[in-house]
């Protein structure tokens, strides 16, 4: 049975989320720095477990997202045809700094387009999970 | 003259950002819930200087959005080609009272896709709008 919300969306469960963020290769990060809400586009590689950013040091997401809880949205939604799906988590970011999860992130496909410069790799371990699909003639955003 | 952040991605100035915003009518909205950093995916209109928003009653977005600074993105992103853009815009949602800013509004095209329920119309003016684009071989995310 569909389980569906307020507002006419189907509810996805966890699993079909976690489904969902794998086959995702940019998501939008939201978190809060100075008091301000800020979101920014990101690439990331979900692991099956965690979501994994590769950033530069000294960057805002790096400086003002380290260990602050933070969220992360993924979709593809159709705006012609009016379906899609979106993932949102909420979770703690830090860095990955145990140096054998960095050698196996080094074979990861988590690109980072920016020519050179320090690296870090942000690891956010997802406490909630929700999301949602739409379909045609059905609910919406 | 192209100007070029620190991670070799090109700045766009406002007027960019502005046109690239009419482009689109999907965005993310972030703002702050309980204490929590929220994003969430909104159909939205720019009507040349504010995005609006048609969301419903009581949703998440109306209660804790309203009268609070929030952060806006819009993006077009190709993951394969690692090119596109990115705008983000920060700056205090509110709610569309005024009746005849409604009555216009009910001819713009700012669709809401779940059915039925009462709606209202929450209006960002930006304070601060930035942007991005990154093209083949040049930076990125």
């Amino acid at each position: 049975m569909v389980e569906v919300d307020r507002n006419g969306l189907e509810v996805l469960d966890r699993t079909q989320c976690e489904r969902l963020l794998a086959t995702a290769t940019i998501g939008r990060i939201a978190f809060t720095s100075g008091a301000l809400p800020i979101v920014l586009p990101v690439n990331f590689w979900f692991d099956g477990s965690r979501v994994l950013i590769r950033t530069g040091r000294g960057t805002k997401l790096e400086a003002a997202a380290r260990d602050a809880v933070v969220a992360f949205e993924v979709d593809d939604i159709d705006p012609m045809a009016h379906t899609g799906w979106s993932v949102v988590l909420t979770g703690i970011a830090s860095e990955v700094t145990d140096a054998a999860h960095l050698r196996q992130l080094e074979r990861a496909p988590i690109a980072r387009w920016a020519p050179g410069g320090n690296g870090c790799v942000m690891m956010v371990t997802p406490e909630l999970i929700s999301g949602r699909r739409m379909n045609v003639g059905g609910g919406g955003l």
